[in-house]
């Protein structure tokens, strides 16, 4: 996708369905442009000989427009995409509804209108969309009521009333933008290519953003790491929670994928997650205009010990940490402070703190190679002037470079003083945990923009042998494998217990001889799920009683169901789950992101205390490692308790091969190892369940 | 403690000494009553002849006031409350710091104020306080530079700097109070007497506080949860993460009580605990005015798509649901909507619905039987006029009776409209998360006004077997004791495995033979805490083996330590943990709150997983069952994946015998049963430590 700066800088705009109708989303669009737009407008309504005194032209073609706004009724809208593409227009907005959101005839028609803008190479925004703005060019190509005051955040959003309200309240608040795009249905262009278009924009220094969904994660992860290399991207993803992802799907007609691939997803893209519209801008705010600390130490400066302690609270709830001083800032605390004073953080500079005390005590903290930002807290005192001292902060944050936050609590005295601060970029919060979470965002932004991405690490596997053990479903009804299938984990070389499936006694006898103590064996039928409930699982059998464990196998699986296809029985080496810890490594696909891989805790843990985390594949090394990290479990892996370490190495290796298996076969659908037994000396792959896809193979 | 009722509404305030010197507390104090107080402000200060025009008194005894308010410095403070002790004045607010919070001479000087206050029975607020205040009678009797506006919340605050704060906040916001008080350094009056004696208060609707510390949390468990049946309690606890909990410990020179603890106590006492001021005062203003829902089910009506999707996630992050309508509901949907229009919950009114469709759909909304609160969610256009829906939306929540939330997005052209739904007690916000913070709040509030307290279970145990049993401890110096404690277990009727402890191989046999199959064997001595560690512990002894073991054991404890204890072995029944859950029960000291309870999941996954729940005790039985579900792991003990459920009225028993145990018996310090196994067919105390002062025996 190219650069879309022609989409936010035409020259000359022609609006297909202008009007001067009272009411109509024509002339309010009209209206907008003809406001502050700083090129030229040309209406186009073949039923008019002018539209706000201009000359309505009968076509886009006449226009020489180098960006067409489209607002005439959904069955005349794709034709005149199709005029702008043949007149060389480049860049359209349709505004009309009526195609995808609105049932299988509108998705046909969005279908049309998608193929036009591509055979004519068209950047098309929409359909259904609000509309698009743009600060530096004064255009507001929109039908809301408000304008977006210059800034240098942009913002996309998937809801065009959500647009309205954010520039009213914006507007209000001093916040502005560079560019603001109403994605409406997406046909074309979508959050990535705004994303891509965004991170090469040199006026736009944060984009932000309001998704309802991805359209293609692993496009979205790709490009937004690179952008957030640079640029921060902060987004609401809505459909979090169950009930949410249900509203979501009902609002936008698309299938909702899991939130755990979108909380993976994003966080591989670099995008910092907002859960609430408070959030959103409370990190988007300190993104535009502070530096990112250098250290997640925070020193607190407060001449309030209460707040001091609330404060500290949301900062131990937070990724930062309360710096510790120098001893040379201990000493300058230790001369500057009274009796009653606190030097240690949070520094409390006493309620009789005049304004040179706390400015004194906010330098001495910018100075301290451990800290890397500092919150300026105050309570109104008879003795401390707010101005001043938000002039001060102001002016220290700029000697020092170091983010700086403020919470100067009150009300109305207070109003002064946030103005100033908010001015120089630090916004000024009542609520202490919200200037900690502006700093909380600036220091996910650093590790974002300093991360290291690796290319997945590729195993030499044998790729033919798994293709040829996944073949095996095209011949079944059932598309499920079971351990059947350990072999293809053998072909990607994930360690598997010692064994082996045979189909008569003296075969298995032959290869329990071959282990080393006894052995465990398994009925082998894809009609048998719950191999334990019919007894088809032998524990702990010595080599004697081998032959005579096999035909009780059988005769059980045949009692269970006289028709049941029985590939064999399964021997295999006793895997000490006491010394190790079960943990279980699968994959799903989520319908945006694809390959979705799972790391956790197993055995019966898995489903009740859900000790899991996730990852899009490809896996490079240091990902499949933080998996490894990750789960609340990872002590244990580590050696808690006195017990020995397990082979973690064996498990990130693991992931990463299951990584790779999934990527070279997107014909699997699903596949659990579990559990994969991590021990001190190695892992197992103890046992595995897939799905396949003999279409995809 | 009697009714705090004379101390908020005196007739008569004596400012012992006050002052008309600039910038001093005495002025600040005189100033303040001056203004606005209804009653009589006399000054004592022998030194002036008058203060601000009004004769001053030499001496406190003089004035005939009931309420003293002492600002004179520490040295002679202690004096004048003595004083006014004589002269029968029984209320008193000593703002004068340089008490307790600087150190042992201070220390001392408040321990002479208390029991000065305590011999006459004065009800003292302070030492180090910045005052109190009652609107009803218009008294400030604080040297801060806020009034209160009146209103309904009473409100305390261990920091006089967050009063100030939250004064000037407050006042802007339009948000007023009963009664405020700055407890300063707690001496006489503490959070108890205020939380019962505002519990009694005809004019307080809602107890908001700040608090670091309780002193005495059993006490306030008591008084708490008698008042919250009806008023509503929402606090601050700072100091909850470690980094908060020092900042406290160093601020208020109070040792920190656990965090777990707090949660554990302030639940119990039916507290609403806030995270951060933005929850203290969203919940506060809403528990205020609106009414509490009667079910948890949330219908959201809004013109905007996208706003609806972020509202149902916020509500999926609550305790509360999205309301799933009637049948009838739906009909009067369908009639009243547009096609484009969502007739299921968040129900979509679409973009161009004008204040009737937006009016009908909330009543008919608030209408449903299975709606419990409306969530009143609109974004701006060109047909809806917000200060008419502000009307309606506090039109029809008067009519029907149910809460309302208001999430009218935008900035300016909000403005008119919030005032309006802020003056019939519905707050607006922009972000719908916090909209539904506050029927979250009140959902909680209905369930903690309608929880039924119990008395604990009374079980017949052998109290004077246990006592014996715990004066093991008395010769003495290692106060732990270990499985040689057993028989503790026993005489408070906890189910133990069969076995014993003996000091003969003989013995040993005798006890194995008593046992049906293998036993184990653990060694038992003071001396020897790992005993694993040391091959002290044989799992699986046969009868036949039970001799050598018996001899084994004992020589490899002479092996690791040759001048160890040697109490005996312990012979036990082996318990199946297969086929059992690992779960621990254990108790610790709380330095405010005593007893803390804990139940877990057990094993090698307690510290690391840290699946815990706690209680103060003691418990009654609901509040023990009501731990066995709130660990993660709960589905577990209830039979999941297949398992059989374990014998959960037999843990639940175990904790309420364990409380008992613990109440019985301040002398235990700390107590683990770890494993507690809980079994299909019973559970069984596997192990114990503990550790007993034997002065408290």
């Amino acid at each position: 996708m190219a650069e879309l700066s022609e989409l936010f800088a035409p020259e000359r705009i022609a609006v297909v369905g202008a009007t001067d109708r009272e009411g109509s989303v024509g002339r309010a669009i009209m209206e907008n442009l003809i406001d502050s737009y700083v090129g030229a407008v040309v209406p186009v309504n073949p039923s008019r000989e002018a539209v706000f005194d201009r000359t309505a032209y009968d076509g886009v073609a006449e226009t020489d427009a180098d960006l067409a706004v489209v607002v005439v009724p959904p069955d005349i809208a794709v034709e005149a995409v199709r005029e702008a593409g043949e007149a060389g227009i480049k860049s359209v907005v349709v505004i009309t509804a009526g195609f995808g959101e609105t049932g299988s005839e509108g998705a046909a028609r969005e279908q049309e209108l998608r193929a036009v803008a591509e055979s004519y190479d068209i950047d098309l925004v929409g359909p259904n969309s609000l509309g698009i703005m743009s600060t530096p060019v004064g255009m507001n190509a929109s039908f809301g009521p408000e304008d977006a005051q210059s800034g240098r955040m942009s913002f996309m959003s998937q809801s065009g009333a959500f647009i309205t309200a954010v520039l009213d309240w914006a507007n209000e608040q001093g916040i502005g933008f560079k560019d603001v795009v109403s994605l409406g249905n997406k046909a074309v262009l979508d959050e990535s290519d705004f994303v891509e278009s965004w991170g090469e924009d040199p006026d736009t220094d944060v984009v932000i953003g309001y998704l309802e969904g991805i359209d293609d994660g692993q496009q979205f992860i790709r490009t937004a790491r690179e952008v957030t290399q640079e640029t921060p991207i902060v987004l609401v993803k809505s459909g979090r929670t169950d009930a949410g992802a249900q509203a979501a799907s009902s609002h936008t007609g698309t299938i909702a994928g899991s939130d755990e691939a979108y909380e993976a997803g994003l966080d591989q893209a670099g995008v910092i997650r907002a859960e609430s519209v408070q959030e959103l801008f409370d990190a988007a705010r300190v993104l535009e205009s502070q530096p990112v600390p250098e250290r997640d130490g925070v020193a607190v400066i407060t001449n309030a010990g209460g707040p001091g302690v609330m404060t500290t609270d949301a900062i131990g709830d937070s990724r930062l940490s309360m710096a510790s001083f120098t001893d040379e800032t201990l000493d300058a605390f230790r001369e500057a402070l009274p009796a009653g004073g606190n030097v240690y953080n949070p520094v409390d500079v006493v309620g009789d703190a005049d304004n040179e005390r706390f400015r004194d005590a906010i330098d001495v903290a910018l100075a301290d190679e451990n800290v890397g930002s500092v919150i300026v807290l105050a309570c109104p005192t008879a003795v401390l002037d707010y101005e001043a001292l938000a002039e001060e902060t102001v002016a220290l944050q700029a000697h020092h470079g170091k983010p700086v936050a403020a919470c100067f609590m009150g009300g109305g005295r207070v109003d002064a003083a946030a103005r100033t601060l908010a001015e120089a970029g630090i916004p000024n919060y009542f609520d202490p945990a919200r200037a900690v979470g502006g700093l909380d965002a600036l220091s996910q932004f650093r590790d974002i923009s300093t991360r290291e991405y690796r290319e997945p690490t590729e195993f030499d596997v044998d790729r033919d042998r798994a293709r040829e053990i996944l073949s095996a479903v095209e011949d079944r009804e059932d598309t499920r494998l079971g351990v059947e299938a350990m072999e293809l984990l053998d072909a990607y070389g994930i360690e598997t217990p010692q064994g082996g499936i045979v189909d008569a006694p003296a075969d298995a006898l032959e290869i329990a001889e071959d282990i080393d103590g006894d052995v465990v064996m398994k009925i082998v039928s894809p009609d048998i799920l719950h191999k334990s409930d019919i007894g088809g699982v032998k524990v702990g059998v010595s080599h004697e009683n081998v032959y005579d464990a096999y035909e009780d196998l059988v005769s059980r699986a045949r009692n269970y169901q006289p028709d049941a296809t029985i590939i064999g029985v399964q021997v295999q080496e006793m895997v000490d789950l006491d010394a190790g810890v079960e943990t279980i490594v699968g994959v799903n696909r989520d319908p945006q992101f694809g390959p979705l891989l799972l790391f956790g805790l197993g055995g019966i843990f898995v489903e009740t205390l859900e000790d899991t985390t996730f990852r899009v594949a490809p896996v490079s090394r240091p990902e499949a490692a933080a998996m490894t990290d990750e789960i609340d479990a990872a002590p244990l892996l580590r050696g808690a308790r006195g017990r020995d370490p397990v082979d973690v190495e064996g498990v990130v290796e693991t992931i990463q091969r299951l990584s790779q298996l999934v990527t070279d076969f997107p014909a699997i659908l699903e596949l659990d190892i579990n559990p994969l037994v991590a021990g001190p000396d190695g892992v197992s792959a103890v046992d595995v369940r897939l799905t396949v896809d003999p279409d995809r193979l």
